[in-house]
């Protein structure tokens, strides 16, 4: 069993024992994921990168990437190939002769 | 090498081949995460879960885990273990007996 | 008629010559916030503020904007009694003597 | 005085009675929004509108348009007047009889 799946069995346990299934619509997930991005937000919020407390930083990214690897799972995505996948297309709208250095969106490169 | 660290291996050559770590500061890798799950959000606005772009949400849930990825890289957080850490934590504040079948947040329950 | 009154008068007639308000229910209004939200924050990825588009948060921000006049419409909600009942609540949050100069949040005064 | 200069107005004594301008810059005001926005989803996550408690709604609403203000504000925006030109913007990019009836995006009408 890789890291990966590992995590997501113990996330499915965790959702299967307080029977939770019934709220783990797509929709729900995504707007789980956009609540726990907030909360992670939050910690950096008026604040210099080196104020912040890393501890929480741990906590709350933690749930981000929680409720994006039950997303990954309802649809049966397979986490690493569609990463590997997304990386591939930004080399192709970021190349690196046109992107290196600038942090300008690709279509104003 | 297990499959998260081969991901981010591959994230940090894609970074580091366009020079842009001088871009990538805690607290802004955190703002990535809200713009990028805004985007993922985007796509089941107006919508009913079946009626959503599965091709889509591959992406978007693709660029959500990679900014993901590399904020826990520049912490030097273990993704595994913080993951792990965090369902534990989340064990105490949802027992099962209180918490099965019932979506109340832990300070209702 | 008063600003607010204007303004909301000209979103539910620009909605409702569309026929949209059946895609406004409560859940995604909010949802819309967030998306909209993250458009705005996206203008100051990756930059200092000076560096931002002055005329792109303009229209960024009246988005976030008109679908929080939608919410509070929906909801019956008077948009300036609302915001200063909310000013008046966080001045209980927030003392003068204990919140002056400190970006603290409340329960760490 | 309109409305919208008196919220504005008891904003900016909130403000500064607190000593917080030095704080409130225009990036970590978007930050700001879009914490808040999460706060409001939050109310809405697992659940279909009427189960959300319309109070809290209100004090969530509030915030994100408090800070909204402020960052109109901060640039010296005209609050109605980018509502309104935004208005007549989303009326040429949706169009009454291609946009009619449907959720589609401008750009798949």
């Amino acid at each position: 069993m890789t890291d990966i799946e590992e995590i997501i069995q113990t996330l499915l346990k965790f959702r299967n024992e307080r029977d939770w299934e019934q709220f783990h619509n797509p929709k729900d997930l995504a707007l789980a994921i956009n609540v726990e991005a907030g909360e992670l937000l939050e910690l950096f919020l008026w604040k210099s990168p080196d104020e912040v407390k890393k501890e929480k930083v741990k906590e709350e990214l933690a749930d981000v990437l929680a409720f994006a690897f039950l997303l990954a799972d309802k649809y049966g995505f397979d986490i690493k190939k569609i990463l590997l996948d997304k990386i591939k297309l930004n080399g192709e709208k970021y190349p690196v002769d046109k992107a290196k250095g600038t942090a300008k969106k690709y279509n104003e490169l």
